[in-house]
């Protein structure tokens, strides 16, 4: 499999280039029952599409999608269901002077020298377009994690130097993630990093994202290479721009001894802290599971930048078309989709550990 | 597959518990004619034997290798390669108090919540003893690698708050990292290192791998789930004790503007910083790979904890048994293993990129 | 993956009931730089469609297919190929009274027992309006078989008891094929299997399909899952109503002494027989590929019959709507198709057999 | 995956040239708690020994295995089971003077011209002592599927013209075919082959073997690819000097019409004939399944022959060494070792079709 299909029960491949005539999903693999419409995925569809506060592009992305197979009479038939969402608004024009440029940044010249061509036309494939596909087949898999008691919610932690409150501090406002444009956490923040977004003139600005999910059970996890941890890396590192991956205490676990970073047990499946994140060993330990992404800042600036011309030599260029400032707010929803992607392939996967699960 | 598998065209499946008979590894699709020994297989094993420096278990592991296919004539047949390494030195009585207790900060309640039995014998095969089938495979992966130009170096970036210098700092010394058992590229540092883990009384200690790659070909990644980048998260984030992965910037991406992240072309392929750590839109550019991961501190300390029991309750234990302080230096070997298997991996996909690559 | 994928590098996910909204299929894994249109599937797919001769059904599918990505500029980008064909003849209504009996010899009861629900119209998924997806991926799959001189014909070599000459025999006539809408390779059989098709009076009748490629390398095949006859056989068996294959000899090999089955060479790659079928090992040889397939008489046929109802007594049904008496002409563009997939991936397969192949 | 990995769920790679250390297999994915010991799989291996009757080679082979990872205590761990059988009765010395000459009727050339070099020695991969790895991997899955009441039974039913009674015939008597070197389920037929091989005077022969399983639940087997016959003609075809498959009334189907060939239900997953092998659509059906293969007569005679030497011009040889005469009976414990991987595996797949199967 060439790279555009994820997870091995509940499989996804996702198409689609920017300025072409659809982007979307198949998804093989989702059981048989599950109550689904197209306004379960629309509803996350437009959660992806550009907000406001500034962060984002002006194009206008309607994205409807249609379920062209694998429904029938509101439910899941367990063969492929396949989703479609139109490009409908492609300036294409714009990028016609970058056609023989690489961008700055971005993974034009990677792509040239690994297929030889490329649609150059807003990215083609390498579009942040490209993760309505992923996002329509999130939310078909966060409608079956549903089913489990599973929620998955995720907010932008820190954009630039502004960074939002924790979760479980008391400055911590979930009800106001989806409230702002920037999806911060804390009015507070959205205030300070929307002030700082008003000052970059044309510049753009990195942040991190946090995604917390709860009720999941413990057990989940394909050690070795497999393990929930090392999957949920993986697909948080495929979504576009993302630089980096921490579970639990991350990085500042490096600054820890043993006897400050283990989780000491409270109860069956209760810990008095979180630095595992809710994995040990590569399993979920039934302890809430919490990670965190970083996400570049946005390479398409509205500055002048030296960039390689396709023929070898560098050249000043200035990027036109639309584009976000900071990615962090969209990606939320990207990563939620990503998560839940995940878990659902794991969750499945957990039916098949023990002779004596099921009735099979 | 259950989880024991990696990759898709250099295919490896690792096995084996602590304190069973035997680890090992069969890799199905590594190209014939690589010219390969045991001798090859050994010296990497040997890297990841218990070092010195206080850091390490004193474990006596002799590691030698045994290769029982696809192997003819000193060269690879295209068949699998198998190869087994024996478990010798288990001393299984150390563990007979933990059968029925959860370690903090291990994979024990995990492993029983998800399989309903485990191997309590040394973790079984949640212990670092597994990582000796990945070393072997990944020793192959060099091989191949190696005969394209290709090569790889990690080293201990930090041990809880000792910083080694950065790669192209003059301080940066790569003779010195396989010359002092803590694997650290500067004799300052391993000093100071050195004197911390003495101090730790019984505790253990997190730290940071970073490294390096060299000679890799622009075009490799496989977008959008098969990113470089986010196989490499994977592979990373399926090492025991990793707990975190960063790329180029990294983390402190979500700090930086476009204008400061965004690395400058100086030439074909070859830029005046390298904030994208060789990789844009999941495939690299040319430049040398760079990455850093966590390892948190060792969980098996020697400090009496509280612990969960298997019937429910909460008691005190002391581990017994031979346990690192700081896993950063054994995992050197491994995080570079793994990073091999991922590249050989990608750089076959390679050769199926394009309609008019190789004689097909 | 459920089920609805193919292959491990030209890799084919297929989606689609009969009378949902549309049929289709992705490609993740075509190289970039092929020269593809909507052309070239739709002459794949009208070769699918019903044709005459009293053989097939009278549905009306115009079946002009819409690719969605991975063409830029008349080629394809190395990126996934999502392709599409609207249903737009289903006659909902004739199944209205068999939603809750299970037809004789369909796959009705065993889609309920696997999934506990199913679309009854025009047997869902298990229709053979199925096949569109995979005709049309393995329009794309001929396409790049065609750049390295892979060619694939089939035909009907018998229709109940009247048989076709074998190919080479003088009476066998290539250009009749696809002259006569029951796909003989002479006119004599056809006006023998029309006579005998004419005379069923409402009941089915099986037939046997047979398929050549020449052009073939030596060297296809994944010795010992992956072999080039097992994957074909595989794929013959995916296709509905096939109940058998043999390759070469076959089914005669069993009556046969190695001295004579063993095929003499006469040269390099040369033979001067092909009781192989092309296939030594599981690896083609350079001699063509030649194998044969058997389908069944079409279940639905326009008498009266006892049937399963879904409450579990027996009733007496009349099947209505339309529907082929003999499978095996439309079959062929089917057999050829899921040729054409198999061959493309283990070609690209090919491209990672060695170590000194391609610049890679 | 290059070939040597067999399943998705209850997945198996084998390893091992005929001639090399050993042979074997790792199964990853098969469920935690099933009860097993070397003793389950060595008897299967000793079934895969040759036998008498004047049909097998005389190579000892002991055959004995070791199991190396994955039971603990007398279960399955759920982590990898790693296999091996030490290869020890190799003659190679046999095999020097046909290291540059490419023996009629097997796979020498083709695997030279796939990887450029081969292990000669016994057909190096290409033997049918790789066929050992692949019945100690369905030994654990016969354990798994008899946990859930699934029995798998396979016999020769042809050597040459001699054809042994049909399953359900007075005749037929399956007590016989273990007690009978040939594996004919009649004391007449096996006297009558028996006496057939006697003649052949260092010739070889073909044969059938048929195949029967029942306690099979509805509902096994994932279409549109993965459908329970198209898998379980890859499984068979992969077997080697395999060239044909068919299922239920098989090739005789093309000459029925469909008022004969449909199973007439009797009740609720019953049939009064089973033309369709007990899968419908390529789901199970709940009947029994049957279906048989034909293995080629033996390509090493030991008879003077024509043969393609590696540098291109033709010679004549005659072959020594130690070789079956007819494979037939030698392939009936690795038929039912393959029908049990398919099995094993689609059973496991069949837990994650419907949302509200487990408690997952």
């Amino acid at each position: 499999m060439a790279g555009n299909i994820f997870g091995k029960n509940f499989t996804v491949t996702t198409f689609g280039e920017s300025h072409g005539p659809a982007t979307g999903c198949v998804i093989d693999g989702c059981p048989a029952g599950l109550v689904l419409s197209a306004a379960d995925i629309n509803a996350e569809l437009a959660r992806r599409r550009p907000g406001g506060g500034g962060a984002s592009t002006s194009r206008h992305e309607p994205d409807e999608c249609e379920i062209l197979s694998g429904i029938f009479e509101g439910r899941s038939l367990g063969t492929p269901i396949a989703i479609i969402i139109r490009n409908t608004s492609g300036r294409s024009a714009d990028y016609d002077e970058l056609k023989d440029i690489y961008r700055p940044g971005h993974a034009d010249m990677a792509w040239d020298e690994k297929y030889g061509l490329r649609d150059h036309r807003g990215g083609g494939r390498s579009s942040g377009r490209e993760t309505a596909g992923r996002t329509a087949a999130g939310a078909v898999a966060k409608k079956l994690l549903a089913e489990y008691g599973i929620a998955i919610q995720a907010w932008v932690s820190s954009i630039g130097g502004i960074s939002a409150p924790s979760f479980g501090e008391a400055e911590f406002c979930a009800e106001e993630i989806e409230h702002n444009p920037l999806r911060l956490p804390s009015t507070r923040a959205a205030l300070e990093a929307s002030a700082l977004i008003g000052s970059l003139c044309g510049d753009s600005i990195g942040g991190t994202v946090t995604c917390r999910v709860t009720g999941i059970p413990a057990g989940l996890g394909e050690p070795v290479f497999g393990k929930l941890d090392a999957v949920l890396a993986q697909a948080m590192l495929s979504i576009g721009a993302v630089k980096g991956f921490e579970i639990g205490a991350g990085f500042d676990a490096a600054l820890l001894k043993g006897s400050e970073n283990n989780d000491v047990p409270s109860g069956v499946k209760t810990f008095s802290s979180n630095n595992s994140g809710g994995v040990l060993g590569g399993i979920s330990t039934g302890a809430p599971l919490e990670f965190r992404i970083v996400v570049k800042p946005v390479p398409s600036i509205a500055r002048e930048q030296t960039a390689l011309a396709k023929k070898g030599m560098l050249c000043r260029i200035r990027i036109k078309g639309r584009h976000d400032v900071c990615i962090a707010p969209r990606a939320v929803p990207v990563v939620e989709a990503m998560t839940a992607l995940t878990l659902a392939d794991l969750l499945l996967e957990q039916r098949l550990a023990r002779i004596t699960m099921g009735s099979l």
